[in-house]
């Protein structure tokens, strides 16, 4: 089955983001892109392969040539299907307008899809490969081409998806408003007496709901569990006086939402108020310095500095954000040493939290978009402490 | 969550695989192996990460030293709970017996979790690496240990996996009941005036009745979409007189399921009879091909020959087969040029077909394991061609 993203974009959208990416890799001086089945394919052609196994399926951009998808000869049919492919038939109802923006090469089993892939670049080159391009693949190319050499493309390329257009942006503000709604109707289900898997269940219900048809987290971490960040959900059963992290996400229409409050089971103490008054107010100075020009790691280090302020600078263990598009989770990193600047049309999380061993755990976390002068959130459900049942 | 394996093997079990690839790989002249999440991390671990993402997780094996299991700090909570993992608190009930077969070694955001990997190995070595890592990770090492070089496992050590011993024999019989059970179902559901889709839903929802917790795949292909073999299911809508290709598959416990019949509905020409016929004597061959030491392409051989010798061998497209196990699709494959010894324990589908563009296509798969003396069919549902509604 092909993407999910695919009645989105034309062939048009796909020629030219191929065109883009094929140009910034010239200027990085890579003689092309090595593209495997995932995020950066999905964006790039709108094809996702029917699986992904041993068999080569690549997307080879390379400056001065025209786009080609080499293709495993089983699973050319689907490739077909893709938006920005070639149709077998023409007319085709369901065709992208536009010509196709992608050659297609099929090889059947038993032959060498590297030397075919070979043939098609130059030989001495460096390359720059998806991150999640399989070590098998890369390692037949570096032997079918010994003098080549390979960047991972978020290294080489870090940004290449991470600028979103405005239909792309329409797309994240539906998804996060679809995680609001989650939200909305998350708090008024019951949490005392219920298992966190259950309520996690709960989440995974409502995001389909509202139209996600990929679940990608649905982390309901209570009591003692939050201060686990990746505590995803398990049998505890959740009580009244105990904080939840409730963080959750995943793709709708092919775009990511991702975000996280946290609620609490009746009346906190004051230490749980104060704790999440110190990750609310993180959050608030790692948005606010969300604007064209500044570091990445500024939005960090703006979080980060008010939680150490008040003390608890050893409890927050994670970066403070991460991007999101076609996943739910890749560049730009909001981290210490990522320099690069933010662009208008960027979308990352901003999630500052305080994990304290054996007891909670607090996280607030919004996506945001960089704007021309500052940021603008994705999700809009109060940051106050929500009381729930 | 960590994986469903998690419950039939206890830390003992663990250890023994991790011996023994460790023991294979010296025997291969490997420094070590690189293991990444995924089947071989399942498959030597219990471990399954929350998620994938591109936080380095990596199980070490070198000579000489114990096994380490390279995590994200933010996992380690989820790694400890692995049952070859060491536990974070001592009595844990959930436990499975023995001592810990690994040492954990985790790593915090913004620290460099490969120069901590090059520090556990032999830096001119040469390792096997899981097919499936990632290539950001592989450039990486490479970078960090400029004098180390690299296979992917599945070329150093293609049978690794390739063997099951007697409970996972058992777990795979089981699996095959399964299939075996769903089919007898499929064929009494109506057909003709549905959609493939539908048909497939039915699929989907009778295997994880018999116990499936992943389905992998669901393909009905009726008339000319079975001349599609890696056809999933569409809106095309079954009518009186298709052919229908039925081919699914997944996990149980852990382990794989994977069996194709093809169907009619109603009754069949002369023609499609056999065809069928035709399909039906080569899977026989290729059955009756395996037994210890012969080699994987003999099966495929012994499957083609048939084909061949009735005029159809250009529309069998394919390999006759791939081996199963924690995976759906791995080695051992039986294809021409692949001439490693079958093994007892070795387990694999036989599955030949005949594709006939735009007009139909049949496929029968059963999935096999080879014996002490030949080879035992662990699907056993009729090979004859069954009239459905």
């Amino acid at each position: 089955m092909t993407g999910s993203t695919a009645a989105s974009f034309t062939a048009d959208d796909y020629r030219a983001r191929m065109e883009r990416a094929a140009r910034t890799a010239a200027e990085a001086s890579l003689a092309g892109l090595l593209v495997a089945p995932g995020p950066d394919l999905v964006w790039l052609t709108g094809y996702t392969p029917p699986a992904v196994t041993e068999r080569l399926t690549l997307l080879v951009l390379a400056a001065g040539q025209d786009p080609v998808l080499v293709v495993p000869a089983l699973e050319a049919p689907d490739a077909h299907r893709a938006p920005g492919a070639p149709a077998l038939e023409a007319p085709d109802a369901h065709r992208a307008p536009g010509a196709p923006a992608l050659t297609l090469r099929d090889w059947t089993d038993g032959k060498d899809p590297y030397a075919a892939t070979a043939a098609l670049l130059d030989a001495s080159g460096r390359f720059g490969i998806s991150d999640n391009a399989w070590a098998l693949h890369l390692l037949a190319l570096q032997q079918a081409m010994p003098g080549s050499s390979y960047a991972s493309l978020t290294e080489a390329l870090p940004m290449l998806r991470a600028v979103k257009d405005a239909a792309e942006l329409d797309l994240m503000a539906a998804a996060g408003a679809a995680a609001d709604a989650t939200f909305e109707e998350i708090r008024n289900v019951p949490f005392a007496g219920r298992r966190e898997s259950e309520v996690a269940a709960d989440l995974d219900r409502l995001l389909r709901g509202h139209g996600h048809e990929q679940v990608d987290f649905t982390i309901v971490a209570s009591g003692p569990n939050g201060a686990n960040p990746h505590h995803e959900a398990a049998d505890r059963v959740i009580a009244r006086g105990d904080m939840v992290v409730l963080d959750f996400g995943g793709l709708r229409d092919g775009y990511g939402s991702d975000t996280s409050r946290t609620v609490h089971v009746g009346e906190p103490t004051d230490e749980e108020r104060r704790v999440h008054a110190i990750v609310r107010e993180a959050q608030e100075a790692g948005f606010r310095a969300v604007r064209p020009g500044a570091a990445c790691q500024d939005v960090d280090r703006a979080a980060r500095q008010v939680i150490a302020d008040a003390g608890y600078g050893e409890y927050f263990i994670h970066r403070t954000g991460h991007g999101i598009g076609v996943t739910t989770h890749e560049p730009p990193y909001m981290i210490e040493g990522e320099e690069r600047p933010l662009v208008p049309g960027m979308c990352f999380s901003v999630e500052p939290g305080i994990y304290l061993p054996g007891r909670f755990g607090v996280r607030i976390e919004d996506i945001v978009t960089v704007t021309e002068d500052g940021g603008r959130r994705l999700n809009t459900t109060t940051r106050e402490l929500v009381i729930v049942e």
